[in-house]
């Protein structure tokens, strides 16, 4: 099997889900009860968060944890709507997002908050001075994905950091989803005040997440209740799957450099192979790309046909993003970034993790060359 | 180790953990994706909905996966608000929820809805007639705990959900968590519109839990984004948390009957057994009460130390609930009973699971007729 979907999601570390079941026999504690058994759990509790502080170069005051990416954008977006509501009601965001944080911002149009939303050129990437130039007295959020998960695109959020440095009203979100362990971002600049993780697309468990508050940040919760994660986010911890996750956060990030380069010399095998395909094009800009993602069209060719012709060879890619592709039609994304329907339409995405290898990419050539003139062919005889 | 603190939370079943395992390990892929790796793993997904469906007698169609009962709570209170706020702004609740039931409402207070908060007799129980006076013209949801966390008390949620049927406007919502399992409650009578329970209560991992919304409710999500969970409840799926938690609702229910009986042959002990102890006041009332909790002041002995009193002797019990533990004070529920602070002051509660035998109920006893008599001793010499 050569698993080529992992911007969908990843096979856990088996050292991540050893790590979770030692926790969930051993520490089965409520870290909120006041007895020894409660307390050894919000002893590791801590300790994951302050681990988790340390490998992110922030304040464990500053960690919550949360069940995953649809959460951490959930409860930033909304929860900073809820909370500063009062002193405006203009958000901001691009046409690239993920459907977690798009339809956060849908669902608050429909409670009177006011939307930007800001374009992207041709590449996939959303300029400074669109932000700059969308700023109003009454911005109270811009939120800006940072590898988008379909392209790859990297968006230039430190930059848009230091330009909200002068709106300190304004609270600036990242969805980081896709870009931990493949493109390095500082948190410490100070400059990004929410940023979203899942534990999933880094080798770990289901279920698990963080969510970075800048400290000082206040948020309306989502869960309300008992106070847990600074009250931001009550309800039992899931201890088991928070030490699973802090495992595999070490583990990527401990690996990251040699993990970029690994995954950027079979991404750039990727674009030169696909460049020798007179029938390809290529939606991924190699230059603002993050190292993992190569999105390609191949007009006329059905992209779940293609899908299927290559799962047939043993090789798992993918339409779209996972949580878009069982609703049929063009990538939104593609469209935004101006190509037309037919080639927004045709594209598949090949995602890689530092576990996939050369052999790998040249098995998934070789099976391409197979398919595509087959496809093609059928293309054609419809015609 | 004896472990009387079951209702903070259960140790999970050692088959359940092991199923957990092995779809964490085998199963790992992303249920919305189109391959196979991904339909396999939406296969599993839909056979989880399905079984827990059947087991709770009711439509696959209904089940909604959620991360746990603080989700749950907050999705089917919030959800109904955000959904229904159209056609009225009164909610109503009792002043002995859970603090995710109860802090939803305040915060649902702050946006501008109007609460009832109803009161308790001395048992700790509702009136069906509170509700029924309760109602209004712009009510949209009546919100009942069905097991209090604290004494145990069993809230009559059927006959409320039959005076319900004559108002086809107002949602009516059972925080059944503590109920699954020890008290049995019939979803498919159709007088519930919504029912929270929550996986580590019944031996399940952590960040497992079930929302019950019945065909026809529509709720506003919580968490927006990919549509899975029927849309109420965004996000990748922890499948192997799902998968694992079914596997706990199966056991737990096949032997329901059994445990029930069992953890009612237990609790009885426990009552005779402090009916003998002088200082004791019962707060559980024993004719209303699930089989599971045991609520007991001993006035001038503080919890906590009581509490760690026996934890020397190898005896896990707990102070009020585990999510509230950490705030100091009387419980409210108790309060709201009628009790005076120094009762409410100096409860606590023991919580038993079908694995406690009466072996361990007898050296409860034994361990509290030693370490009780030393506490009071220290109370008096402190007057
Ligand atoms: C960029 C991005 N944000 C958010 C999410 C949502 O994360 P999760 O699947 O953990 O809910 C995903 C993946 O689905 C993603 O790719
Ligand atoms: C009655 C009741 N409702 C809700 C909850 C919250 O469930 P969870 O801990 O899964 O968030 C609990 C336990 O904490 C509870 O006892």
């Amino acid at each position: 099997m050569i698993y080529f979907d992992n911007s969908a999601t990843t096979r856990p570390y088996p050292e991540v889900i050893e790590t979770y079941t030692t926790v969930a026999q051993r520490y089965f504690g409520n870290p909120s009860s006041l007895h020894g058994i409660g307390m050894e759990a919000e002893r590791l509790l801590q300790q994951s968060r302050s681990l988790v502080a340390r490998l992110l170069g922030v304040l464990p005051g500053e960690i919550v944890f949360t069940s995953g990416g649809t959460e951490g954008n959930n409860l930033a977006v909304k929860g900073t709507a809820l909370q500063y509501r009062s002193r405006g009601r203009h958000i901001i965001t691009t046409k690239i997002e993920h459907a977690s944080v798009a339809q956060a911002f849908e669902q608050l149009e429909q409670l009177d908050f006011e939307v930007t939303y800001l374009p992207v050129d041709q590449r996939g990437i959303v300029s400074v001075e669109a932000v700059q130039r969308a700023i109003r007295s009454d911005t109270i959020l811009v939120s800006v994905i940072h590898v988008n998960s379909e392209t790859g695109a990297v968006q230039p959020v430190e930059e848009i950091g230091r330009l909200l440095r002068a709106h300190p009203k304004v609270l600036f979100h990242v969805d980081h989803v896709q870009g931990i362990g493949k493109v390095p971002l500082s948190l410490s600049a100070g400059d990004i005040d929410l940023c979203t993780m899942s534990g999933h697309k880094f080798h770990s468990v289901k279920g698990t997440g963080i969510l970075f508050v800048r400290s000082g940040v206040q948020l309306g919760p989502l869960l309300s209740g008992g106070q847990q994660e600074h009250a931001y986010r009550s309800g039992t911890e899931n201890l088991a799957g928070i030490v699973a996750m802090t495992k595999a956060l070490r583990m990527t990030l401990e690996n990251q450099d040699a993990n970029i380069k690994h995954m950027r010399q079979l991404q750039t095998e990727l674009f030169c192979f696909l460049r020798t395909i007179p029938e390809a094009v290529l939606n991924t800009t190699p230059e603002v790309s993050a190292p993992h993602i190569v999105n390609v069209s191949f007009p006329g060719v059905k992209p779940e046909v293609l899908v299927h012709a290559l799962e047939e060879h043993g090789i798992y890619v993918s339409t779209k993003s996972a949580c878009s592709s069982k609703t049929g039609g063009a990538s939104g994304i593609l469209l935004a970034m101006g190509l037309n329907e037919q080639t927004a339409g045709s594209a598949i995405r090949i995602s890689l993790s530092a576990e996939n290898t050369m052999e790998e990419v040249r098995e998934f050539q070789r099976a391409l060359r197979q398919v595509l003139p087959k496809l093609y062919e059928v293309t054609r005889l419809r015609k």
